[in-house]
């Protein structure tokens, strides 16, 4: 699951209406990060396999507990919250490739904050809604198929996102794709490689991540989100992969067309399916007057606390990502706040900062 | 489940917003209770066993059955609308006893519109969310644990509501203790039966009747419901059963408790538990002059088309639950044009009439 998105909006609004500081909202989210992981851990992988979307089914117990937390909600209260928010979950993946999968995600930020405030106003729900019989974990998961022992075992010693870290995704499109894109960025920049002098590419990975990737001619800005191809071959017309490069409109860019038939995608030989390395990739580049390049990357940035991204590379994923929302002059001094949250003051500070302007409200059923 | 919770608010709402008429708004619910009783057929008994709150995991589709309807929705509009509300159906059996049980009606309610709005606004969800892999037959009931078939075969012939009806509870408690509250109201009636007249009173019904309702002291109005005992004492003491008899306070009623240790409860011999007979009782009192009086009821009223309430009763029961929210001298008007539903030229007249008086709202966090 993504962690991190039913957290982060509760902590923002919750974090500016009780006047939180910077520290009480990175401990909320370390509260909601644990409460997810921890119900993972008993649940998995059952519970994905069988279709449930557990970004929503378990992030709505992340939301409450860091919802808990911010509005001061007693033990009870919080019992009473995370019961409540068991008759709330919900989000399938037989909806994923629709506007559905991410309404799941705004659903569940809504009904784990509401389960919150109600808790704390008095609401009731089942003390044992988790492993009753008829409760989370029988009926999400069916008997037999968790083990409830897993969430509480080692609580805290380590926290999961101390040991086991979060994936952050570099670029704007599928993470199979990532590995290759930095070894071509890498040509483009250790070798200077510009389009017109390629004569063939080749780019070989785990196999496991071309089934869901392999697509030399993407149609729609979504198709070029899953295309090794598409992506590889911006990395090398543009030297960056940007939000702007999925577009519907932007996957026809005639450049980037001439690029793809001249792409060969398959298995490397050093990267077998079961092999420790998952995202991993090899990018070689034969040129017109008949140079090989190659550059290879064995681990992917990000995807862990072992190998993060540098600030430079964060900031590069931040400007484009909150290009979207804010005007320019406001985006650098958001990130220099975020980076600085443990000792800011107050949450309304950044809320101010990151507010958008208010869009017109559209009318219902137009 | 209780199919009319998801449907009469969804029907009242958007027949208002639409300028329904009666006719329209009684076309939606028989669609809505089609939708949700065919879809119900597919997934019983498993679906209830296993822990969900058929009332919500079902109803939101009658729900989207019954909006789609009277906003109009096209065939494609519709079907994405249902497949929209499978990724918002929730609710689970562990929390029932609990301030969220009927929390998950209104849920239920609140989702099936908005599925229906957004369907109508162009949002996508999946062709295929029911029988999908991943979709709400697999998920939640399971591979194996339904018959997707069930849903059409022989569709509308006849519609279910026509064949199977629907239970109509005449008094506000379960409704295993009704036979027993109306035989002893016919003792009242006809033999003048009072409770000073009392030295003994014997409750005989099916067993199946008794684990949940044999409470021979009920300390709250919840228990109250619950208590066989308590109702059909209540029946002889005040010659009805309401709503007021159900508050905290009027369980300990001086009158009532001195019938309670008088009564005893037990398994008819003529009504077995798997007998045909599954709503039925026979109360026999003995008086202090020794003589002996009982009633007998084979069936119980309001239960399927078969027994319907007359006039007089549902009467009786609606000025009961109007009484708790309008003021009375709008409650034989509403009930004269909901009698008349399918003549009323405009829904709104309806409302008109039904509006309560805005409450004071509630300071959040109070």
């Amino acid at each position: 699951g993504h962690p991190s998105v039913p957290l982060v909006p509760a902590i923002i609004a919750f974090g500016e209406m009780t006047g939180a500081s910077g520290k009480d909202v990175l401990t909320a989210y370390v509260a909601g990060f644990e409460t997810e992981s921890r119900i993972a851990r008993a649940v998995n992988f059952h519970h994905y396999e069988k279709g449930w979307h557990p970004t929503t089914t378990l992030g709505i117990f992340g939301t409450v507990a860091a919802s808990a937390l911010l509005l001061g909600l007693s033990e009870d209260e919080t019992e009473t919250a995370l019961a409540l928010a068991v008759s709330l979950a919900s989000g399938v993946k037989a909806n994923f490739g629709t506007m559905t999968k991410p309404l799941h995600v705004g659903h569940c930020v809504r009904n784990g904050m509401l389960a919150a405030m109600l808790a704390r106003q008095g609401f009731t729900a089942a003390g044992d809604a988790f492993e009753h019989g008829h409760g989370f974990l029988n009926v999400f998961n069916g008997p037999g198929n968790f083990d409830a022992e897993k969430i509480f075992d080692n609580w805290a010693d380590p926290l999961d996102i101390v040991e086991k870290g979060l994936g952050l995704k570099q670029f704007p499109c599928c993470g199979s794709t990532h590995p290759a894109i930095n070894c071509m960025l890498k040509l483009v920049r250790d070798d200077g490689l510009k389009p017109g002098d390629v004569a063939g590419i080749e780019i070989l990975t785990n196999s496991r991540r071309l089934p869901h990737t392999d697509h030399p001619d993407p149609r729609t800005g979504l198709e070029g989100k899953f295309s090794i191809q598409y992506v590889t071959a911006r990395a090398l017309t543009d030297g960056r992969v940007v939000f702007a490069h999925f577009e519907d409109s932007a996957v026809a860019d005639p450049e980037t067309a001439k690029l793809l038939p001249l792409i060969g995608v398959g298995e490397h030989p050093d990267m077998a399916a079961e092999s420790e390395n998952q995202f991993c990739a090899e990018v070689i580049v034969t040129t017109r007057n008949g140079t090989r390049l190659s550059a290879r990357i064995d681990h992917e940035l990000g995807r862990g606390p072992s190998n993060p991204m540098s600030r430079d590379e964060l900031w590069t994923k931040f400007e484009d990502c909150a290009a979207l929302a804010l005007p320019e002059p406001r985006i650098r001094p958001l990130f220099e706040m975020l980076e600085n949250l443990e000792t800011l003051g107050s949450v309304a500070d950044l809320t101010g900062l990151a507010a958008l302007q208010a869009a017109p409200v559209r009318e219902a059923g137009e």
